[in-house]
Protein backbone atom coordinates (compact mmCIF):
# COMPACT_ATOMS: atom_id res chain seq x y z
CA UNK A 1 0.00 0.00 0.00
CA UNK A 2 1.57 3.11 -0.96
CA UNK A 3 -1.38 5.50 1.00
CA UNK A 4 0.10 8.76 2.40
CA UNK A 5 -1.12 11.28 4.63
CA UNK A 6 -2.45 15.00 3.37
CA UNK A 7 -4.11 17.87 5.26
CA UNK A 8 -7.36 16.55 7.35
CA UNK A 9 -8.71 19.87 6.42
CA UNK A 10 -9.62 18.19 2.78
CA UNK A 11 -12.93 18.90 1.16
CA UNK A 12 -15.55 16.94 -0.63
CA UNK A 13 -14.75 15.89 -4.36
CA UNK A 14 -16.10 17.61 -5.72
CA UNK A 15 -18.18 20.05 -4.04
CA UNK A 16 -21.52 20.96 -5.58
CA UNK A 17 -22.06 24.84 -6.17
CA UNK A 18 -25.28 26.67 -5.15
CA UNK A 19 -26.13 30.25 -4.08
CA UNK A 20 -28.03 30.63 -1.10
CA UNK A 21 -30.66 33.30 -1.02
CA UNK A 22 -31.20 35.21 1.71
CA UNK A 23 -32.74 39.01 2.78
CA UNK A 24 -31.11 40.91 4.90
CA UNK A 25 -31.72 44.42 5.90
CA UNK A 26 -34.54 44.30 3.51
CA UNK A 27 -32.40 43.30 0.09
CA UNK A 28 -31.72 40.01 -1.85
CA UNK A 29 -28.37 38.70 -1.13
CA UNK A 30 -26.93 35.84 -2.97
CA UNK A 31 -23.80 33.44 -1.50
CA UNK A 32 -22.18 30.75 -3.35
CA UNK A 33 -22.11 28.28 -0.81
CA UNK A 34 -20.66 24.28 -1.26
CA UNK A 35 -21.18 23.23 1.84
CA UNK A 36 -24.47 21.80 1.06
CA UNK A 37 -26.43 18.53 1.36
CA UNK A 38 -29.79 16.71 1.74
CA UNK A 39 -30.32 15.48 5.24
CA UNK A 40 -33.58 13.92 5.89
CA UNK A 41 -36.26 12.32 3.41
CA UNK A 42 -39.36 12.85 5.27
CA UNK A 43 -39.81 16.11 5.50
CA UNK A 44 -37.30 16.72 3.00
CA UNK A 45 -34.53 18.66 4.56
CA UNK A 46 -31.74 19.85 3.94
CA UNK A 47 -28.03 21.41 5.30
CA UNK A 48 -25.71 24.38 4.02
CA UNK A 49 -22.77 25.39 6.39
CA UNK A 50 -22.20 28.81 6.57
CA UNK A 51 -19.66 30.64 8.78
CA UNK A 52 -21.51 32.61 11.34
CA UNK A 53 -19.98 35.66 10.79
CA UNK A 54 -21.60 35.99 7.12
CA UNK A 55 -24.42 38.13 6.32
CA UNK A 56 -25.90 35.28 5.04
CA UNK A 57 -25.90 33.84 8.77
CA UNK A 58 -27.66 36.95 9.85
CA UNK A 59 -30.08 36.88 7.51
CA UNK A 60 -31.19 33.41 8.15
CA UNK A 61 -31.41 34.07 11.49
CA UNK A 62 -33.57 37.07 10.69
CA UNK A 63 -35.95 35.82 8.27
CA UNK A 64 -36.14 31.81 9.35
CA UNK A 65 -35.82 31.31 5.71
CA UNK A 66 -33.61 31.27 2.55
CA UNK A 67 -33.29 29.84 -1.16
CA UNK A 68 -30.74 27.21 -2.53
CA UNK A 69 -30.19 28.51 -6.09
CA UNK A 70 -28.35 25.53 -8.72
CA UNK A 71 -26.72 27.76 -11.00
CA UNK A 72 -25.74 26.30 -15.05
CA UNK A 73 -22.22 26.71 -15.37
CA UNK A 74 -22.59 29.62 -17.87
CA UNK A 75 -23.26 32.00 -14.80
CA UNK A 76 -19.70 30.82 -13.77
CA UNK A 77 -18.26 34.35 -13.55
CA UNK A 78 -21.88 35.75 -10.97
CA UNK A 79 -21.17 32.25 -8.98
CA UNK A 80 -17.67 33.54 -8.59
CA UNK A 81 -18.39 36.93 -7.63
CA UNK A 82 -21.18 36.12 -5.18
CA UNK A 83 -18.48 34.11 -3.25
CA UNK A 84 -15.62 36.97 -3.05
CA UNK A 85 -17.75 40.07 -1.99
CA UNK A 86 -19.86 40.05 1.13
CA UNK A 87 -23.13 41.66 1.32
CA UNK A 88 -21.79 43.74 4.11
CA UNK A 89 -20.13 45.87 1.65
CA UNK A 90 -21.27 45.50 -2.08
CA UNK A 91 -25.34 45.48 -3.14
CA UNK A 92 -25.98 41.45 -4.73
CA UNK A 93 -29.43 42.38 -5.04
CA UNK A 94 -29.21 43.45 -9.02
CA UNK A 95 -26.95 40.73 -10.25
CA UNK A 96 -29.37 38.13 -10.92
CA UNK A 97 -33.47 38.21 -11.69
CA UNK A 98 -35.06 37.19 -8.46
CA UNK A 99 -38.24 35.76 -7.56
CA UNK A 100 -40.05 35.29 -4.73
CA UNK A 101 -42.24 32.10 -3.57
CA UNK A 102 -44.94 31.66 -0.30
CA UNK A 103 -42.50 32.50 2.30
CA UNK A 104 -42.32 36.09 0.72
CA UNK A 105 -38.26 36.48 2.40
CA UNK A 106 -36.22 33.54 0.12
CA UNK A 107 -35.18 35.46 -2.96
CA UNK A 108 -35.02 33.39 -5.81
CA UNK A 109 -32.96 32.89 -9.10
CA UNK A 110 -34.79 33.08 -12.06
CA UNK A 111 -31.33 32.06 -14.32
CA UNK A 112 -31.35 29.19 -11.88
CA UNK A 113 -32.41 25.85 -12.82
CA UNK A 114 -33.36 24.57 -9.65
CA UNK A 115 -34.71 27.09 -6.56
CA UNK A 116 -35.37 25.26 -3.73
CA UNK A 117 -37.61 27.86 -1.26
CA UNK A 118 -36.37 26.73 2.57
CA UNK A 119 -37.97 27.57 5.85
CA UNK A 120 -35.46 27.03 8.78
CA UNK A 121 -35.54 24.02 10.33
CA UNK A 122 -32.56 23.41 12.90
CA UNK A 123 -29.50 25.92 13.36
CA UNK A 124 -26.70 23.13 14.53
CA UNK A 125 -24.17 25.51 16.22
CA UNK A 126 -20.35 24.23 15.57
CA UNK A 127 -16.90 26.20 16.45
CA UNK A 128 -16.70 28.51 13.57
CA UNK A 129 -20.33 27.98 11.87
CA UNK A 130 -23.52 27.45 11.60
CA UNK A 131 -25.04 24.55 10.09
CA UNK A 132 -28.35 25.70 8.71
CA UNK A 133 -31.15 22.42 8.48
CA UNK A 134 -34.15 24.14 6.19
CA UNK A 135 -37.13 22.58 5.30
CA UNK A 136 -37.66 22.67 1.51
CA UNK A 137 -41.36 24.04 0.94
CA UNK A 138 -40.99 24.67 -2.93
CA UNK A 139 -38.79 23.74 -5.73
CA UNK A 140 -38.83 25.32 -8.95
CA UNK A 141 -37.76 24.69 -12.19
CA UNK A 142 -38.77 25.25 -15.71
CA UNK A 143 -39.43 22.42 -18.89
CA UNK A 144 -36.72 22.51 -20.69
CA UNK A 145 -34.61 21.19 -17.35
CA UNK A 146 -36.86 18.28 -17.65
CA UNK A 147 -36.57 14.94 -19.19
CA UNK A 148 -39.47 12.59 -18.57
CA UNK A 149 -40.52 14.61 -15.95
CA UNK A 150 -37.18 14.16 -13.91
CA UNK A 151 -34.74 17.01 -13.88
CA UNK A 152 -32.08 16.17 -16.35
CA UNK A 153 -28.37 17.15 -14.81
CA UNK A 154 -26.96 17.21 -18.35
CA UNK A 155 -29.88 20.32 -19.16
CA UNK A 156 -29.34 21.96 -15.82
CA UNK A 157 -25.49 22.03 -16.75
CA UNK A 158 -24.00 22.80 -12.79
CA UNK A 159 -21.30 23.68 -11.50
CA UNK A 160 -18.83 21.89 -9.02
CA UNK A 161 -15.76 22.85 -7.02
CA UNK A 162 -12.77 21.43 -6.23
CA UNK A 163 -10.23 23.00 -3.10
CA UNK A 164 -7.51 23.98 -2.02
CA UNK A 165 -6.75 24.32 -6.12
CA UNK A 166 -10.21 26.36 -6.53
CA UNK A 167 -11.43 24.79 -9.49
CA UNK A 168 -14.90 24.79 -11.00
CA UNK A 169 -15.78 21.84 -13.23
CA UNK A 170 -18.93 20.46 -15.05
CA UNK A 171 -20.98 17.65 -14.61
CA UNK A 172 -19.68 14.60 -17.65
CA UNK A 173 -20.22 11.38 -18.95
CA UNK A 174 -23.32 9.50 -17.39
CA UNK A 175 -21.45 6.58 -15.68
CA UNK A 176 -24.22 3.88 -14.91
CA UNK A 177 -27.49 3.24 -13.68
CA UNK A 178 -27.95 2.88 -9.54
CA UNK A 179 -29.39 0.47 -7.96
CA UNK A 180 -28.67 -1.72 -10.91
CA UNK A 181 -24.78 -1.96 -11.81
CA UNK A 182 -24.61 -3.73 -8.83
CA UNK A 183 -26.77 -6.50 -9.08
CA UNK A 184 -23.93 -8.58 -11.31
CA UNK A 185 -22.48 -8.82 -7.43
CA UNK A 186 -25.06 -10.15 -6.00
CA UNK A 187 -25.23 -14.23 -5.33
CA UNK B 1 -40.95 33.29 -15.83
CA UNK B 2 -41.84 30.07 -16.91
CA UNK B 3 -40.95 28.62 -13.50
CA UNK B 4 -43.22 25.40 -12.32
CA UNK B 5 -43.01 23.84 -9.14
CA UNK B 6 -41.66 20.14 -8.56
CA UNK B 7 -41.45 17.71 -5.41
CA UNK B 8 -40.02 19.32 -2.81
CA UNK B 9 -38.05 15.98 -2.16
CA UNK B 10 -35.87 17.11 -4.49
CA UNK B 11 -32.21 16.35 -4.57
CA UNK B 12 -28.90 18.24 -4.55
CA UNK B 13 -27.58 18.33 -8.33
CA UNK B 14 -25.13 16.08 -8.28
CA UNK B 15 -24.41 14.47 -5.09
CA UNK B 16 -21.08 13.31 -4.25
CA UNK B 17 -20.76 9.70 -4.33
CA UNK B 18 -19.26 8.41 -0.81
CA UNK B 19 -18.46 5.35 1.39
CA UNK B 20 -19.01 5.53 4.68
CA UNK B 21 -16.95 2.36 6.65
CA UNK B 22 -18.06 1.39 9.98
CA UNK B 23 -17.14 -1.50 11.84
CA UNK B 24 -19.82 -3.39 13.39
CA UNK B 25 -20.27 -6.39 15.53
CA UNK B 26 -16.40 -6.65 14.64
CA UNK B 27 -16.16 -6.56 10.93
CA UNK B 28 -16.01 -3.76 8.42
CA UNK B 29 -18.67 -2.58 6.65
CA UNK B 30 -19.42 -0.13 3.73
CA UNK B 31 -22.77 1.93 2.82
CA UNK B 32 -22.84 4.29 0.17
CA UNK B 33 -23.63 7.77 1.03
CA UNK B 34 -24.29 10.62 -1.10
CA UNK B 35 -25.31 13.05 1.72
CA UNK B 36 -22.15 14.37 2.69
CA UNK B 37 -20.72 17.60 3.38
CA UNK B 38 -17.75 19.47 5.14
CA UNK B 39 -19.82 21.54 7.78
CA UNK B 40 -16.62 23.39 9.90
CA UNK B 41 -13.12 24.37 8.24
CA UNK B 42 -11.26 24.30 12.03
CA UNK B 43 -11.29 21.90 13.48
CA UNK B 44 -12.22 19.91 9.86
CA UNK B 45 -15.72 18.78 10.21
CA UNK B 46 -17.82 16.56 8.30
CA UNK B 47 -21.41 15.16 8.18
CA UNK B 48 -23.27 12.59 6.79
CA UNK B 49 -27.02 11.80 6.82
CA UNK B 50 -27.53 7.89 7.32
CA UNK B 51 -30.82 6.66 8.24
CA UNK B 52 -30.80 5.92 11.90
CA UNK B 53 -32.06 1.87 11.02
CA UNK B 54 -28.92 1.37 9.05
CA UNK B 55 -26.09 -0.93 9.94
CA UNK B 56 -23.84 1.71 9.50
CA UNK B 57 -25.76 4.33 12.05
CA UNK B 58 -25.21 1.49 14.57
CA UNK B 59 -21.30 1.18 13.65
CA UNK B 60 -20.87 4.85 13.93
CA UNK B 61 -22.56 4.75 17.22
CA UNK B 62 -20.78 1.67 18.91
CA UNK B 63 -17.13 2.72 17.64
CA UNK B 64 -17.69 6.46 17.80
CA UNK B 65 -15.44 6.66 14.46
CA UNK B 66 -16.05 6.23 10.57
CA UNK B 67 -14.32 7.10 7.14
CA UNK B 68 -14.94 8.57 4.18
CA UNK B 69 -13.98 7.04 1.26
CA UNK B 70 -14.37 8.54 -2.15
CA UNK B 71 -14.33 5.59 -4.90
CA UNK B 72 -13.27 6.13 -8.78
CA UNK B 73 -15.81 5.69 -11.34
CA UNK B 74 -14.57 1.99 -12.36
CA UNK B 75 -15.36 1.45 -8.93
CA UNK B 76 -19.24 2.60 -9.56
CA UNK B 77 -20.76 -1.43 -9.40
CA UNK B 78 -18.98 -2.22 -5.84
CA UNK B 79 -20.51 0.95 -4.95
CA UNK B 80 -23.71 0.56 -6.37
CA UNK B 81 -23.65 -3.05 -4.68
CA UNK B 82 -22.97 -1.17 -1.24
CA UNK B 83 -26.04 1.11 -1.90
CA UNK B 84 -28.31 -1.63 -2.40
CA UNK B 85 -27.61 -4.33 0.27
CA UNK B 86 -27.42 -4.29 4.06
CA UNK B 87 -24.28 -5.31 6.12
CA UNK B 88 -27.09 -6.92 8.48
CA UNK B 89 -27.78 -9.42 6.03
CA UNK B 90 -25.10 -9.39 3.88
CA UNK B 91 -20.92 -9.43 4.74
CA UNK B 92 -19.54 -6.80 2.91
CA UNK B 93 -16.17 -6.89 4.52
CA UNK B 94 -13.99 -8.40 1.72
CA UNK B 95 -15.31 -6.21 -1.02
CA UNK B 96 -12.63 -3.61 -0.81
CA UNK B 97 -8.67 -4.37 0.60
CA UNK B 98 -8.94 -2.31 3.91
CA UNK B 99 -7.02 -0.94 6.19
CA UNK B 100 -6.79 1.29 9.63
CA UNK B 101 -5.41 4.12 10.54
CA UNK B 102 -4.85 5.79 14.35
CA UNK B 103 -8.06 5.14 15.07
CA UNK B 104 -8.20 1.59 14.64
CA UNK B 105 -12.06 0.99 14.09
CA UNK B 106 -12.80 3.28 10.56
CA UNK B 107 -11.97 0.74 8.53
CA UNK B 108 -10.86 2.50 5.20
CA UNK B 109 -10.85 1.62 1.38
CA UNK B 110 -7.11 0.74 -0.20
CA UNK B 111 -8.46 0.95 -3.61
CA UNK B 112 -9.89 4.76 -2.93
CA UNK B 113 -8.73 7.62 -3.77
CA UNK B 114 -9.32 9.24 -1.11
CA UNK B 115 -10.05 8.06 2.64
CA UNK B 116 -11.00 10.24 5.62
CA UNK B 117 -10.50 8.99 8.93
CA UNK B 118 -12.52 10.42 11.53
CA UNK B 119 -13.90 10.25 14.98
CA UNK B 120 -17.49 11.24 16.12
CA UNK B 121 -18.16 14.90 16.77
CA UNK B 122 -21.75 15.40 17.31
CA UNK B 123 -25.26 13.92 16.09
CA UNK B 124 -27.52 15.74 14.91
CA UNK B 125 -31.08 13.57 15.51
CA UNK B 126 -33.19 14.36 12.58
CA UNK B 127 -37.32 12.73 11.95
CA UNK B 128 -35.78 9.61 10.03
CA UNK B 129 -31.75 10.42 9.97
CA UNK B 130 -28.92 10.99 12.04
CA UNK B 131 -26.92 13.51 10.70
CA UNK B 132 -23.61 12.56 11.86
CA UNK B 133 -20.74 14.97 11.91
CA UNK B 134 -16.84 13.94 12.31
CA UNK B 135 -13.86 15.65 13.17
CA UNK B 136 -11.56 14.28 10.14
CA UNK B 137 -8.37 12.85 12.02
CA UNK B 138 -6.14 11.57 9.07
CA UNK B 139 -6.65 11.51 4.98
CA UNK B 140 -5.26 9.44 3.18
CA UNK B 141 -4.27 9.66 -0.60
CA UNK B 142 -1.51 8.07 -2.84
CA UNK B 143 0.89 10.29 -4.68
CA UNK B 144 -0.25 9.11 -8.36
CA UNK B 145 -3.26 11.05 -7.38
CA UNK B 146 -1.63 14.41 -6.55
CA UNK B 147 -0.66 17.53 -9.37
CA UNK B 148 1.47 20.39 -7.42
CA UNK B 149 0.84 18.86 -4.22
CA UNK B 150 -3.19 19.01 -4.18
CA UNK B 151 -5.47 16.33 -5.44
CA UNK B 152 -6.73 16.48 -8.59
CA UNK B 153 -10.03 15.30 -9.80
CA UNK B 154 -8.86 13.88 -12.73
CA UNK B 155 -6.64 11.31 -11.51
CA UNK B 156 -9.37 11.28 -9.04
CA UNK B 157 -12.19 10.44 -11.41
CA UNK B 158 -14.78 10.31 -8.63
CA UNK B 159 -18.35 9.46 -9.46
CA UNK B 160 -21.56 11.59 -9.23
CA UNK B 161 -25.45 10.37 -8.51
CA UNK B 162 -28.31 12.00 -9.45
CA UNK B 163 -31.32 11.18 -7.82
CA UNK B 164 -34.63 10.13 -8.31
CA UNK B 165 -33.42 9.29 -12.57
CA UNK B 166 -30.64 6.98 -10.16
CA UNK B 167 -28.00 7.60 -12.57
CA UNK B 168 -23.89 7.80 -11.74
CA UNK B 169 -22.51 10.43 -13.57
CA UNK B 170 -18.66 11.37 -14.08
CA UNK B 171 -16.72 15.22 -13.40
CA UNK B 172 -16.64 16.89 -17.08
CA UNK B 173 -13.99 19.79 -18.34
CA UNK B 174 -12.74 22.25 -16.35
CA UNK B 175 -14.72 25.26 -16.14
CA UNK B 176 -12.43 28.32 -14.91
CA UNK B 177 -10.40 29.57 -11.67
CA UNK B 178 -12.32 30.12 -8.35
CA UNK B 179 -11.91 33.41 -6.35
CA UNK B 180 -10.50 34.64 -9.91
CA UNK B 181 -13.04 34.86 -12.97
CA UNK B 182 -15.97 36.80 -10.79
CA UNK B 183 -13.28 39.60 -10.19
CA UNK B 184 -14.32 40.62 -13.77
CA UNK B 185 -17.73 42.15 -12.24
CA UNK B 186 -15.71 44.01 -9.61
CA UNK B 187 -15.90 47.58 -10.19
Amino acid sequence: MRKIRIDANTYVYPNPVTLVGTKVEGRANFMAVGWVSRVNRKPPLIGIGVNRVHYTAKGIQETKTFSINFPSADMAESVDYCGMVSGKKVDKSNIFETFYGSLKTAPMITESALCMECKLFDTVELPANHFFIGEIVTCYTEEKYLTDGNLDIKKMNPLLLTMPDKSYWTVGEYAGKAWSIGKKLQR
